[in-house]
């Protein structure tokens, strides 16, 4: 509204001071350059600078003293605000949308848009008995934080695990996180300064978005096609932009489950060495993969991409541990940020209970038997919606994702937000694309669509003329 | 270097364009302004520019193109570096430093230093007793990630024992967070900016600066006395600096297990409100008080008070918990904040089993019994210190620390890594400290000192001239 008001010249001098106050080069109780001095840096008349920062001070940034001149004014910045909606209820479509629906649904809400399996999938009786198992441990690993990179044998089986996938990494070059989130979070906090530049998909992990917004930095998305980033995008991206950061998921891609092809994962790389951008490998559904693909870290050597994962997908998203495995002095500097943010890494509890549970043997038995159970919903679920004119985007060769186009004029934010007001909580297109460009997709996980109730509220919400399609 | 030899005024120019690089008023790519606006703008002579910009490319820092002007070269900044030295078993002797060395000792290491309890101290029974119940928990615990505020089973017991503190809490009010570290974290990314002042006790627990250095804000101490802060000493800096925050333990603070006293509680809220102040209060020994005291986030009914506290200190450091006490709109912009970096809160498992201890009816008793202990070693330890000449600033009320004077001319960072290399890891007084004015201090863990050879350590390398008293 100012800018339209006051013409381009007031509004650049205006922005101009709100850069130098956001950017720190000007402080509370600093006193701004004088009219005469800024209109000669700006290259405009002092009357603009004057009325720039008339206006200024009538929002309250800054303020005059008499005869002295304009200063900052002493009022801290609000604090960080993520979200478009404080109250949860009636908060937009954004990348917190699905996630707070979802983690507060209560027991009879249906949740096709959420990222986990379903209880009953899952090795609970692995679990018990790694938890029964806890309790026999010395007290020493019940009572004491863990070390500094956490647990030895956690780590180890770890490392053994990463040879498997041909990535070459030493005990340097590893560190457990409490969660695979946090992983990326501390990557950040080490790499990114705000007004950093980072690449992501589009479509991405809506979360992705979620936390590098609060890492204030900008974010740019290059399209995802069946085999990978587009890469001659990706490649003009790197060399417009220079990203500091890529963040990905190479496999069994979160939400569109695409896989890298061996091609653009090469060309990917020179690109990134070639612009100076680290790349970061979110490999959470590696074991959902039938055979392994193409991975980043593994053709780099831990040189300029870090490896991250967890266990929330695959043994129990309510035992956090996640993992970074990056260069090593890297890998020193994250985890002196996590002793200072976290006071160190993940419960030895947690840590204890994964390796108990992946060094019991039964972990192959359950991924296959879990991998097994996907392929047969997957085409379900891909049969039953496309009698609803919903159809994937890519059949995926694994994971828990189906990425759905509907049919032709609906917007998936509203179809999810009527059908929400019936129990079922969606993940709708546009939460996962930064160029807001997913409108007309969703994201289905096909581990919870075996229920005849989704699919006849999914065809009453689609019927509905958009007009009437908002909640109650 | 550069600034002695090239006089004040090139190097102000240079700092201004280093300055405006780092405020990201400048990016990568972006042209500097013209020698002679610059000069004008700075009110210096064009050659002085010519000279900073010759300098900064020959930095690297930004480069000359041809007929067309200087430019921000695009290296990336280097990695966030928080501590002093890259390989932990010759850094220097900072915040980390007893971190790092007390959290990765090994099982011969004495650790005086530390800031938990022995193992055979905690209630390892009850906690035993806690995860075998929580293997019999139904399967959507044990498979799914928690609600975004945390167990309401736990929050309900919280908010139990805020009201018996006397701080009102309703349910909006609180929030569960993976570890009390990171309680503290989330706040400071909530409320801070990189340059924003924020206010600690001089001396304060080492992991705040830690903390606090990689948020990249100014970090200024107040001198803590008996009763608190040295109030006049607090009004004057809230008034000068306006600090956004102040963080703090009100109760048995570390390290120096001083408490605060009503009226200066009192003055400090009322400078709080005048400064605009925030104030985080750290309860994280509360239990250990003999009865309770002045709680500031009591007296202020959660307005500009933020309290926090975790389990590690009275439960287990293994399981770890920690939460948040604020206004609604804070825990609100907390919680998108906590999904955004971690994907919600603690693992639901931890929860349960801290949940299951607090409510057993066991953990009053665990608590008397430790008090009990605690005032018994406390006592032996200053006797014993006392011969070696080493003599506690204050006999504290409760918790684990005494906070001691070594004898005249020693220098505690010195006896440390002495002392290490002999297997005894201390917590030099310095590490504390944001004036490094401790330097004749030493932090000792009482439950932890009544093993020999820790005296005869100490005795030793008290004995050993400055000179020879670095590791061999």
């Amino acid at each position: 509204m100012t800018t339209i008001a006051t013409g381009t010249r007031t509004s650049d001098v205006m922005n101009a001071v709100r850069g130098r106050i956001a950017g720190r080069m000007l402080g509370p109780g600093d006193r701004l350059p004088s009219i005469r001095n800024f209109a000669a840096t700006m290259g405009v008349s002092p009357s603009t600078v004057v009325e720039a920062y008339d206006r200024l001070a009538a929002e309250g940034l800054i303020r005059a003293q008499q005869g002295s001149g304009f200063y900052v004014s002493g009022t801290a910045l609000p604090p960080l605000k993520l979200a478009d909606a404080e109250n949860p209820k009636s908060r937009a479509v954004d990348p917190f949308w699905v996630s707070r629906q979802s983690l507060d649904a209560d027991d009879t809400t249906l949740k096709p848009g959420c990222g986990w399996l379903p209880a009953d999938w899952m090795p609970n009786d692995a679990l018990r008995r790694a938890i029964r198992s806890l309790a026999r441990s010395d007290d020493a690993l019940l009572a004491y934080y863990g070390s500094t990179r956490g647990s030895p044998a956690l780590r180890r089986l770890l490392l053994g695990r990463l040879a498997e996938n041909g990535i070459p990494a030493g005990p340097d070059n590893l560190v457990l996180t409490t969660t695979g989130t946090q992983a990326l979070d501390l990557i950040c906090r080490f790499l990114l300064r705000p007004g950093d530049t980072v690449l992501v998909d589009d479509p991405c992990y809506f979360n992705f978005q979620a936390m590098l917004k609060a890492h204030q930095v900008k974010v740019v998305g290059v399209a995802r096609t069946h085999n990978g980033p587009d890469i001659a995008a990706f490649e003009a991206i790197l060399s417009a932009h220079r990203p500091r950061l890529y963040v990905t998921n190479s496999t069994i891609h979160n939400p569109t489950g695409s896989t890298l092809s061996p091609q653009v994962a090469h060309r990917m790389l020179n690109a990134a060495a070639a612009n100076d951008t680290i790349i970061v490998e979110d490999d959470i559904f590696a074991d959902f993969e039938p055979e392994p693909s193409t991975r980043l870290a593994a053709l780099d050597g831990l040189e300029r991409v870090i490896r991250i994962g967890s266990f929330s997908k695959t043994l129990s998203a309510a035992v956090r541990c996640g993992y970074i495995a990056a260069r090593p002095d890297w890998v020193e500097g994250l985890i002196d940020l996590q002793i200072a943010t976290n006071f160190g890494g993940p419960s030895p509890l947690a840590s204890e209970i994964i390796t108990h549970m992946l060094a019991g043997g039964g972990y192959r038995k359950h991924m296959e038997d879990v991998r097994r159970k996907l392929v047969r919903v997957r085409r379900e679920t891909a049969e039953r919606l496309s009698r609803l004119g919903i159809e994937p985007w890519l059949m995926p060769r694994g994971g828990i994702y189906l990425w759905c186009r509907l049919p032709e004029g609906l917007d998936s934010a509203e179809v999810a937000q009527t059908a929400l007001a019936q129990g079922v909580v969606l993940a709708p297109g546009n939460v996962f694309s930064v160029s807001q460009s997913a409108g007309n997709f969703m994201r289905f996980n096909v581990a919870l669509m075996l229920e005849p109730r989704i699919y006849t509220v999914l065809a009453d919400v689609m019927k509905r003329p958009v007009s009437s399609a908002s909640p109650a």
